[in-house]
Formats: C-alpha cells, sequence, structure tokens
C-alpha cells in the first residue's frame, strides 16, 4: 500500500469517527433538551438573541470572508446576494430568535386521551423527534432558523451547511453553543458538521440508530441524494410545481385576480403557480382577459395547441408549450397554460404534472370545488384564493422549517408541532392481561 | 455475451420492468381509492368476507402445498405451524374482515382547523398516504389483514410476502382482487409482488416516486435490509426490547404482579418484558418475592453482580447476565436483572438497552413516575399497569397493521388512521397575497 493510499484511508477513518461520534453526542443530548422546560429553552433562546447583538461585527467579518471566497470562485451575483449579512438581516435574525422563544412549547401538548374499559387512561402526548438533520445550501440565515426551531421544540439538530457559507455557519454555530454553555446545556443539543466534504455527508446519512429523521432544503440534487442514500426517514422539501384551474363556474375577475396574484407577486417562490389549466367551455370568453392581464405583468406565456389559437385570434403574444413545460419549475415569470375539457381532466393533470405542494380551484360551484379538493393528491388545496398562502407564517404556525411535499409525518408548512412526535402516557392502578 | 448472461440479463430486465409497472398501477389505483365512499370501501369489505367463505376448500388446498413444501425444505414445527390454515383460522380472518367493516372510516376527519384573520378557513384533514408496501414474512393471514386495513383507509397496497407462503398469499390476493372487481375497482389497488426472488424487492424500494411508504414486519434482518435499501419512508415495526423498573417506592405485591404478568402470561410476543431494574434501595426486601415468583413460573433468571449476591443469599437458582443478555429479545421465559442506584439511573438504562417499545415503572411517588415517562424514550411508558397492553385492540383502535418502533409519522400501535396522512383543504372568497 502506498502511503498516499495510507494517508487517504487515514483521513477517511477519522472523518467517519469524527461524524459517528458526533451523532452519538446529539443522541445523548436529545434526551437531554427532551426534558428541558419551556423557561429553560426560552432562556438559550434569548441568550442566543444577546449574543447575535454583541457579535454583529464578527458576524460581519466572518461572512465577508465567504464573500470573498464566493467572488473568486464565481458565485453569481444572486448567491452572492442571499450569502450577504447586512445590518437588517442580522436584525431579522434576531427577531426570529426572539418570536420563536414567544411561542407555544409544542411539548406535553395532548393529542387524544382515551379511558378504556379496564380503567387505563392512554393519553397521546407530543413529545420531540430526537435528533434531526438538516442538509441545507448556501443561505447561512438558515443555521439560526433550524436551530432555534429544533430547540424550542426539544430536539438535537445536526446541521450541514453549504460551503460557500462556510465561515458563516461556522461563527453562527459557535454563536449557538455559546447561548447552551451559559444555560448550562450540553453544546452537542446543536451541532455543525465542521466540514462541506460530500464524503461526512454520506457517513451522516448512514448514522440511522442516533439520527431519526433528516430534512434536505435546496435544489433538486442534493434532494434526490439525500433520499437515496439515507437510512433514516427523510422529510422532503421539494420544489413547488403549484396548479391552478379555471373550472367552467368561475367568476372572470376572481380569475384573472387570483391568476396574477399566484403568478407575478413573488414569482420566485416555491408557491407560485406555474401551470394555469382552463375548462373548455369558458376558454374562449375567459382566456383573453386572463392572457392580457398576465402580459401586461410581463409574464412569458406557454401555450398549448387549444390555447394558442384562442391567442393568435386574440393577437396575444405566446411560445408554443412541449410536454416537459408543463413538469418546469419556472421561479419565472412563465406560465404555462393548457385548456382541459373536464374538472376530471383538471385533477388528472395536476396530480401528473404537480409536485403535490399547493393547488387551487377557481369556482363557484360547490360540488366541483369539493370534488377537485378530494381529488387533488396534495399538501394544500385551496378554493377561489391564491396558492401564495402556503406558508407557516400564514397558516398560523409562527414560524417554519420548510414546506413538506411528502406524506409521511408532516405534509405542507412545517412549524414546532410538525418537528414533533408522540408517546402514550399510560396511567394505570395495577391492570395486568 | 453468451446466451446464458444474455438470457440472465433478459430476466432481470423483465422482472424490473413488472415491478415498475405494478408500481405505476398501485400510484393510479390509489387515486381511485381515495375518494371511494365509506360504503364502497365497506361493500368491498363485505364481498371479500364472502368469497373467503365460499373459497375455504381452495384455500386449505393450496396451503397444503405450502405445507410440504415447508416440510420437505425442513421449516420448523412452530413455523409450519404458524403457515397452517385451520377452520378456525378461517373463521378468525372472515371476522376480522367484517370488523374492520364496522370500524370507522378515518378518512376525511377534520384534525385541526383555524380561521386566518384574512378570512381564509383553513382545516386540516385525514386522507390516505397513497401506495403502502408491505414486507412481511411467513404468516400468510397477514396479507388480509394488511389489505383490509390500506383498503379502508382509503391507500393502495403491494404486498410482498416470505416464499414460505407462497401458494397461499397468491390464493388470498386472488380473491382480494375477485372482491375488487366485483365492486368495479382498480385491481391494482391490492397487489401481490408475484414472485418472492429476492431481486423484486430490491427493484420496489426504489420505486419512492409510485410507493410511498414501506411497512416492514418480520426479523430483524428483513428489517434491517430494508431501512438500509428503501428510498421511501420505512415505518418499522421492530423487535420489542421492553423493560420494567420497580422504583424504590414500589407496592411490593403489585411490583411482583406486573412482573409476572408482564413477563409470563404470553413470552414470545414483542410486548413482554425482557429487562427488569430494580432500585438498590428494595433490592433486598423486594428481590426475593419477586424471584421466587418468577422461578415458579419457570422463568430463568439473569442477573447481574448484585442481583446475584442477593438471589445467592436466599438460595434463588439464577445464571449471570452478560451485558449482551440486556439487549436481547429472549421472547422466552428469560428475564434480565440488573440493581440501578437511582430513577435516573434506570432510566439512562431503559434508553439504552431498550428498543422504545414500550416500557413501565411500579411506584407509589407520582413524581417519580412523571419524571420516568417524560425521560423513557420509547412508543409507550405505563405507570403501575404491565406492558403487555401495547396493542391495537388493547387502546382502543378496532385493528392494528403493527406496532411501530419507529419515531417519525406513528410510534406505538398503528391502526387505521395511522395509515393516513392529511392534507389542508383551504376554502377562500378571492384571497389574494
Amino acid at each position: 500500500m502506498s502511503s498516499a493510499t495510507n494517508s487517504n484511508s487515514e483521513k477517511r477513518g477519522s472523518l467517519e469517527n469524527l461524524v459517528i461520534e458526533l451523532t452519538k453526542d446529539a443522541r445523548r443530548a436529545s434526551l437531554e433538551v427532551a426534558v428541558l422546560s419551556t423557561e429553560k429553552k426560552n432562556a438559550i433562546l434569548l441568550s442566543l438573541a444577546e449574543l447575535l447583538e454583541k457579535n454583529r461585527g464578527a458576524l460581519i467579518t466572518e461572512n465577508k470572508k465567504d464573500i470573498e471566497d464566493g467572488k473568486k470562485s464565481g458565485l453569481s451575483k444572486a448567491l452572492l446576494d442571499r450569502l450577504k449579512f447586512t445590518p437588517e438581516r442580522i436584525d431579522a435574525m434576531i427577531d426570529g430568535v426572539k418570536n420563536v422563544a414567544e411561542l407555544p412549547d409544542p411539548v406535553g401538548e395532548e393529542i387524544e386521551s382515551t379511558v378504556r374499559p379496564n380503567g387505563l387512561d392512554i393519553r397521546k402526548i407530543r413529545v420531540p423527534i430526537g435528533v434531526i438533520g438538516i442538509i441545507y445550501e448556501s443561505r447561512p440565515n438558515v443555521t439560526i432558523d433550524c436551530a432555534i426551531l429544533c430547540l424550542k421544540s426539544g430536539n438535537a439538530a445536526i446541521l450541514r451547511g453549504g460551503k460557500e457559507a462556510y465561515y458563516s455557519n461556522i461563527i453562527l454555530s459557535n454563536i449557538i453553543q455559546q447561548s447552551l454553555v451559559a444555560n448550562d446545556v450540553s453544546v452537542a443539543a446543536v451541532q455543525l458538521i465542521p466540514t462541506t466534504d460530500r464524503a461526512a455527508l454520506n457517513i451522516l446519512l448512514k448514522q440511522n440508530e442516533n439520527v431519526h429523521c433528516i430534512i434536505p432544503r435546496g435544489g433538486e440534487n442534493l434532494i434526490r441524494f439525500v433520499a437515496e442514500h439515507a437510512r433514516m426517514p427523510v422529510i422532503k422539501h421539494y420544489k413547488g410545481i403549484c396548479n391552478l384551474y379555471i373550472d367552467k363556474a368561475a367568476d372572470f375577475d376572481l380569475a384573472e385576480k387570483i391568476t396574477i396574484n399566484a403568478k407575478c407577486q413573488r414569482p420566485g417562490v416555491c408557491n407560485a403557480i406555474e401551470n394555469l389549466f382552463v375548462h373548455r367551455d369558458v376558454a374562449d370568453d375567459l382566456l383573453p382577459q386572463i392572457a392580457n392581464s398576465l402580459v401586461d405583468n410581463d409574464v412569458e406565456i406557454r401555450a398549448d395547441q387549444a390555447t394558442a389559437k384562442i391567442l393568435n385570434e386574440n393577437k396575444i403574444s405566446y411560445k408554443n408549450a412541449s410536454e416537459e413545460d408543463y413538469y418546469e419549475e419556472y421561479l419565472d415569470l412563465i406560465l404555462s397554460i393548457k385548456i382541459v375539457d373536464s374538472l376530471e381532466k383538471a385533477i388528472d393533470a395536476i396530480n401528473n404534472y404537480g409536485s403535490a405542494h399547493s393547488d387551487a380551484i377557481i369556482t363557484k360551484d360547490e360540488n366541483a370545488a369539493r370534488k377537485f379538493m378530494s381529488g387533488v393528491d396534495t399538501s394544500t388545496v385551496y378554493w377561489n384564493a391564491s396558492t401564495r398562502f402556503t406558508d407557516g407564517f400564514e397558516f398560523g404556525l409562527g414560524a417554519e422549517i420548510g414546506i413538506s411535499t411528502d406524506r409521511i409525518h408532516a405534509r405542507g408548512p412545517m412549524g414546532l408541532r410538525e418537528l414533533c412526535t408522540y408517546k402514550y402516557f399510560v396511567f394505570g392502578n395495577g391492570q395486568i392481561k
């Protein structure tokens, strides 16, 4: 064996040990944070808010290293902007921490209860999951968001950020650990994996004994990689291919208003629509109105043949849609339009093209609405409202760690409760079987 | 390429196609069964009960083929017994189907609701998961149990039984599909993978686009294999290393009664205890009473040094426990005993040795009980009752697909509700953001 191979395998061995020890420490810490009082958890958060305030200078200094490295490696202007700490963004981070301190503690809430004929009193109580791994990219404020939501819900967190935010994430995790130390809580309650080596991620994803759930937040490739390699459950926060269906019984002005809002108000977010389906019976009358409004709002229309015919007749500009376009998350001022023959065809189309995120129907017909809402297999289905409301804050959760496009454990906006599982507490007085 | 290789790779290719097509069919069928009325689902179940009744002879005939094969391949008497259909077991299967028809439909239940300041009416409604894959071993009645629970909860099921029950599973799945046909529902709603080739399982576990959840029921090796290879969430029904802790404030007679019940009433099941922890302060007085009673009930005691000292003094027989013994699921009349210095040490020991299934404390001290119940990380924790009650029927769920030792999505006994996820139905009147 050459000495180079030897040293590589030693390096791999020590990385493996590092990650495994880190997950064991997290597991131990999870048992400690699971039983912390609400007051104690809030005290950690308030310490954290203070420490962020005190370390403003250091945060900007460390963040500048990431910005410089990003410029050298040719990151896009948009990515550099997402990476950057400004005084306002540090303000927002501090406010976010204080806000989570004020939210109700989900741990200990009674979900259901029953007293059995034998007298056993069975209570289903919300408790933390345990150790949650969060894999994310670029934006360093995610480090704080995830840490505080995991802490408040009594979980230990293992964070693995992107290499672009390396220095920013290191200082943030140091500050978080200082706030744990200040409150006599194990620093292993929140740990950042101190390397962005892909091999470390691979090792982490195999630690199903000590890591109970992985939440990947990032691009499609990252999420696919995690789902493929993880041995523990993964709650995917996948892309948002959201759809709007305008039924034959739609109010035209309402349909126009919601289409424009759902597409244009903030096209770069996951709950903006990418596809519009219109019932054939109203297409001739309705589409020109909607399409003109879209064009006025700088939206590029991608039209199927039937839509194209109507747009041509009305001299409205468009491009021809390919079949692939309907599977596309544009995150931009582009909208694919298709005419459908029936409500059923609209449901089929959405179940085929959508990503089970958010979908809406515009109609005055309650039967059509109920059928649509039952038939569309998605996290959130709207009747006469914009898809843009799928969000933890809009849902009243007070915060969110993301929007699950999965269906196991949590679906749609995930707040503090969704970071919990439950445990049955059974009170007896000597019952035997 | 030799023609043998060629034909092997063709075989693999066609198996892959078969499994992939089967999962696509299941996905399509899942959208159909998700919106079936309760009446329709119950009609399918009642057809199934009738068809099982009509096919008693054929069931026995096909089952005999499995028994013959099992004898030839040297299956143990216990396994052959588990495999065998008797008239009574067919009765029980038919009763089980009728019983599930009578249970309330979980689909459509409102879990929570809120009206936001902007007027959006947000309802969290229980809906089916979609396609559930169930991987199980030997006992063929699992085929019926899983099919009916998935159907009643509006899910499509993909079943993969063990090779020992090959013929029995084929006829059962044929009968289930006849009951679907009789009610004009797609036969793809319940499909058995028609081969026990391990390669088929490997292919199934990669179909995360169309299979939303896998429930493995069986031995440790099967569960490990599934958790390692599945790309979709797995809800593990893992071994039961259940623990009983007798606190220093325990009532001795209650402690004895519950120890004997939890160990002896049916030692081969997952909710029977394997370990007993006793507080040092009461060990001298309490252990002889408990140990004598265990020996009277033919239980082999495996003792730590401190326990051994007391048993020696009282001339009670035992074996020395090794550290590994406390991790062991005996499923037999064997109990490992350890003396602990404190409540905290008992909690640590259970979190270390246990499998997060069912654990109990015997005490008259409410503070000790509350601390134990919060600190033990398990699906079900009992105060002054036997662990033997962890069971869907005992919990009032009316049925169970198993007992989850996982913490994501479902924990403890899984009934119809635990085979569901939720969807947000949002009712608006033109809200835009």
